[in-house]
């Protein structure tokens, strides 16, 4: 062991990825040991009180603490990416509290939690992240400016094109046009109510006006649009093309833009990181793949080979001047299977 | 007077159309004489409580009575048309509760709001009402089979495709567009910042979540996108114009259904009654009678002449067997002015 791994042995750093249905929490070395994890629910400002949030925070942070046997002393950094934290005003909040919980001694770092996703894909280098979950984003990074891009992602009224929702919302309507006699004929119909175990389109409404999470039960549609899609249904294969333009849109104006704003870079081979339930469909991945503008951009599609906090991990590696090194990636790629490197 | 006139005068019918903002009532008699009205609030049973909705509807009626110094032994119907009560469970909850109020002894009947519309429009004779406010819905009726037909109006999350709401949203989606750098120029972006006195579109996400009605707030954004499409931007242009393509669909989906239930009718020449604040646009209105399929199909379009709770009571005096006359008809027309007939 040398002396720069021996002093960063030493070392802690805590990452939070803090997603709308749970949050996730890891503590490690600064040689790449993730050394504990744990998780708790959401701590997203938008959907939770603050002192619950606050809770929650202050609760996973002391138990990865606890578990790992570290003190306070030794923490170097926190990197959090928090869902629902987008403006200056919600992350200054984060960081005085967190500031004031720990005397103003640790480092921290705040960022959406598109990051975290996108540094897991990239271990931290340039790159892009497009994410269809229940809501949608895409995100790009380049280290040599330190600059962070965003397109969409502006929620369920305003934005999230080609997500789960959007997908889900699209499938609903065009049950409802076939219900009234307007719109084509379409396997959806079946589809959605055996899903829900309905009899009739018309229970479609007391039914989704009556979800708790009525966004989340949308966004389940997903996956039945996909089935229909890939059984040649019309309908179905309509509104999956639709979100293809949609992601491969949000995808594509952040490459432009990191291309703008650093007109020397190769932006064009850039990783293109996939993350969210709908990717998680072969079939829908490599459509997105063959999409024009995406196949002729030279990205390079990818899905996450380690979990987001893990990337936010290496962020606060990074942020700590702490070198990400093939042994670093090597030992953090072996804590999601539970191998010691 | 004649016999049946005398007969007709000391009878008392109730009308009552009941909106997603408010609830209006009037009373009259069986010659077309409206004695009183009054309003009240919401009595749509989807956004408020069964026990408020009760209370808002006996206070109206008792109210109305008063006022026009009528018995309850003298009513001969009530007819209501409500928002929110589609399924026949809904419309079975009204009238257990007025035939327990009045002991059986009134005829009640009760529809979707959009028949009072309906009737307001064409005297209760055959026709189309197409709404679009805050939602939007196409209703037809025939008298001669007493079928009412409906397209639409499965609300923000399913359907109201066309609706002030729907425009909003795609409204406020090129603006987002545009802030990411896709998407095409939009003057909709000034337009909308500055009618919500903000600076920045990053503002318009924790303005547009934090309203405490969010769909009313975005349909209100309709006017802006007529003044956008009129001085001829073309973002604005292309969304009035899926708005008009979404519209003649619902109403043509009606007509063709009413001439599939009664093949041997003359479906070609009904009225088309349009109904809410997106069509108070003479630009809009004119719009939507160029469209290609209404054009051709020779429907008429009109706008309402009279309130819709004076074709709710249109509806009862008809259900009590009443003839619709030009005199009762000139008396109803002269109520909203206030002129004696």
């Amino acid at each position: 062991m040398s002396g720069l791994e021996r002093d960063n042995n030493s070392k802690r750093f805590i990452a939070v990825d803090g997603g709308g249905t749970k949050t996730a929490c890891v503590i490690g070395d600064g040689c790449g040991h993730i050394l504990a994890a744990c998780s708790g629910e959401s701590s997203n400002i938008k959907s939770r009180p603050w002192d619950e949030v606050k809770l929650e925070l202050s609760t996973l942070i002391e138990r990865v603490m606890e578990l790992s046997h570290s003190d306070s002393s030794q923490l170097d950094g926190i990197f959090l990416g928090m869902a629902g934290a987008d403006r200056p005003e919600d992350r200054e909040q984060f960081v005085s509290f967190l500031e004031e919980r720990f005397a103003g001694k640790v480092p921290i770092t705040i960022h959406n939690d598109a990051v975290t996703a996108l540094s897991a894909g990239t271990w931290g280098e340039a790159g892009i992240v497009l994410i269809s979950g229940t809501g949608s984003i895409a995100y790009g990074y380049l280290p040599e400016t330190d600059t962070y891009v965003r397109a969409g992602g502006w929620g369920y009224l305003l934005g999230d094109e080609g997500s789960g929702f959007d997908i889900g919302k699209k499938a609903l309507t065009a049950v409802m046009k076939q219900h009234d006699g307007r719109g084509a004929q379409t396997e959806l119909t079946e589809l959605i109510l055996s899903h829900w175990s309905l009899r009739d389109p018309n229970q479609i409404i007391t039914y989704v006006y009556g979800q708790p999470n009525v966004r989340t039960a949308m966004a389940e549609l997903a996956k039945l649009v996909v089935t229909a899609a890939k059984s040649g249904d019309s309908m179905a294969l309509t509104i999956m093309e639709e979100a293809i333009e949609e992601l491969a849109e949000l995808a594509l104006t952040v490459n432009r833009r990191l291309a703008d704003i650093q007109p020397g870079t190769e932006t064009k081979q850039l990783p293109l990181v996939l993350s969210g339930g709908v990717f998680s469909d072969d079939w829908f991945m490599n459509l997105l793949g063959q999409q024009t503008g995406i196949r002729t951009s030279g990205l390079r599609l990818s899905r996450l080979r380690i979990p987001p906090v893990a990337g936010c991990y290496i962020l606060a590696l990074k942020q700590a001047g702490i070198t990400i090194t093939e042994l670093v990636k090597k030992r953090i790629g072996a804590w999601e299977t539970g191998r010691k490197v």
